[in-house]
């Protein structure tokens, strides 16, 4: 599985399921319209890191249950769900390259992003809503709700730096809450006891928050090659994140909080916001703010059974904040 | 319910149902984002003619089961469905007015439009997800695939004029899935005879090809005051249709379907090729074959039994056909 990072060893324990997972993934398009079979071949054909069903495989490993039907189902459901909204981000976006790989709106164009975004949504109800609990059906809902408030939230914010406080609340939406319903609603399948689906979710939250700040930091400070897409695109859209927040705190300049959220910057003025924030004690602030929520995230796998998923859960958590892209 | 239309007694039998639906509807965004909360109240504050809700709740009295509340969810389900694939189809389509009202695209943007579509479908599934037949959620799901597809169909049309058969073939999965969904969907609810449950089905299909068709029709030869929108868009953006389809092959020329399935043209072009159109014939032939299924939809009825619902539904088919709106 060279795809995903042969050398990380979290994958381990749930191989097998990943690789029906990816099986199941690429046929998602299949007796559908050609232009939807061609983008899930797109889509799916050079998978990204898998994290979100590794979690969903590693969480249902804490429960009696051995369905593996059902678990496979949720990872793929939300994959799916997670796929979608990318699909439809990057639209919203103009986004021409994820993961090193063109996106569906630039291969093809908006209007066929938007229905293939429909179509993959469609497909991850339909998975969910034969899942055998209903308020593991009602958490994938409640997830995709979580993405569009979230989304929203981008498109209709103001151009003002927002606080540290309303920055968490929307990539609490935006990112955690679907790192929490893979936890959360694989331990509720498996029938785990409900002080070890509180300790899922609660790590999903933690993990979920500490990947997206980590993503923040790589946009501002990451290494374009390593990154593997073009760094400083948060700067140049106007979207302000957790270390141009605490640049701005740092520096007490709230010309600098002007600066950083004007839309349309030349890449002249965003490599010179780049130095500055860089400079500014707030990638190092931001860094160490997405370290506490790992913290919290390992603190919250104290209360599950040691064993091997744990660890391999643990290795995520660290693998978040170590990233490189 | 002046604003149904008082006038129209298919909606008497059911007036209970759709009161109450139109209550639910304007709930949907109750709890969301305030930009979500907003465009529910703009969609759905001056309700359309609702003609599939009345459906679902017409086509529920064919069974013995009485269960209201499962009745409604699924109503309100397919509507949603119905409003948010319209909402998207308005982006693609870059249109600025439906039914007299701005779209939401227009009203806010695309980014917001894409969302708010999102944000409906999730609701639409959330609520099918919880009907207590999986058969009817994959039936909710399948005719979300076929909007899809249908909708797949147009954006990646070749700019050539369709066969009668293809141009069927894209309005029986646009338009005429989600009306056999909603009398197919509802009898099954209801319990009702597998041989009721087929013809409901089989209606809902010819009444929904009628319609569009009519929609089709209405478009190049209707009344732009009674019409409630321009007419001409589908020319105008070269979207061939059934009376343009038989226009060419009543006038048995080529050069026409060339200048129809041209993009971009100017409303001198349009206003010609409008009046081209209604002098060939292709219009009234159109006309006919929209009777025709309205006619196979009249049949499909004589299998159920003779009930107040079943006049409304004749009725409905009626309407669809005779409306100018």
């Amino acid at each position: 599985m060279v795809t995903r990072g042969a050398e990380r060893s979290f994958y381990a324990p749930v191989d097998g399921e990943l690789q029906e997972l990816q099986r199941r993934l690429l046929q998602v398009g299949n007796g559908g319209h050609p232009t939807f079979a061609a983008a899930v071949q797109h889509l799916f054909g050079s998978p990204g890191k898998l994290l979100r069903p590794t979690l969903v495989f590693l969480s249902a490993r804490f429960g009696p249950s051995t369905d593996r039907e059902v678990v496979l189902n949720l990872a793929q459901s939300l994959e799916l769900v997670h796929t979608a909204s990318l699909v439809h981000d990057d639209i919203v976006d103009e986004a021409e390259v994820r993961r090193n790989v063109a996106t569906v709106n630039a291969t093809w164009d908006d209007d066929v992003a938007i229905i293939v975004g429909d179509y993959l949504f469609a497909k991850a109800y339909a998975l969910a809503a034969v899942l055998p609990k209903p308020e593991v059906i009602a958490i994938v809902a409640q997830t995709v709700f979580a993405l569009c408030d979230g989304e929203l939230n981008e498109v209709t914010a103001t151009r003002e730096l927002p606080t540290e406080t309303a920055y968490f609340e929307r990539i609490e939406l935006k990112t955690a809450s679907l790192y929490a319903a893979c936890c959360q609603g694989a331990a509720l399948l498996a029938d785990a006891e409900p002080e070890h689906v509180a300790a899922l979710g609660a790590y999903g939250t933690s993990l979920g928050l500490a990947f997206q700040i980590t993503d923040d930091v790589l946009d501002v400070a990451g290494d374009e090659v390593d990154f593997g897409k073009a760094v400083g695109r948060d700067l140049a859209e106007g979207m302000p994140t957790l270390p141009m927040i605490y640049a701005v705190d740092e520096m007490a300049d709230p010309a600098l909080a002007a600066r950083i959220v004007a839309p349309g910057k030349s890449a002249a003025e965003v490599r010179e916001l780049l130095r500055t924030i860089r400079a500014s004690g707030g990638v190092e602030r931001a860094r160490a703010r997405a370290l506490a929520f790992h913290d919290d995230a390992v603190s919250a796998l104290d209360a599950l059974p040691p064993r091997p998923e744990r660890d391999a859960l643990r290795e995520i958590a660290d693998f978040v904040v170590s990233r490189v892209r």
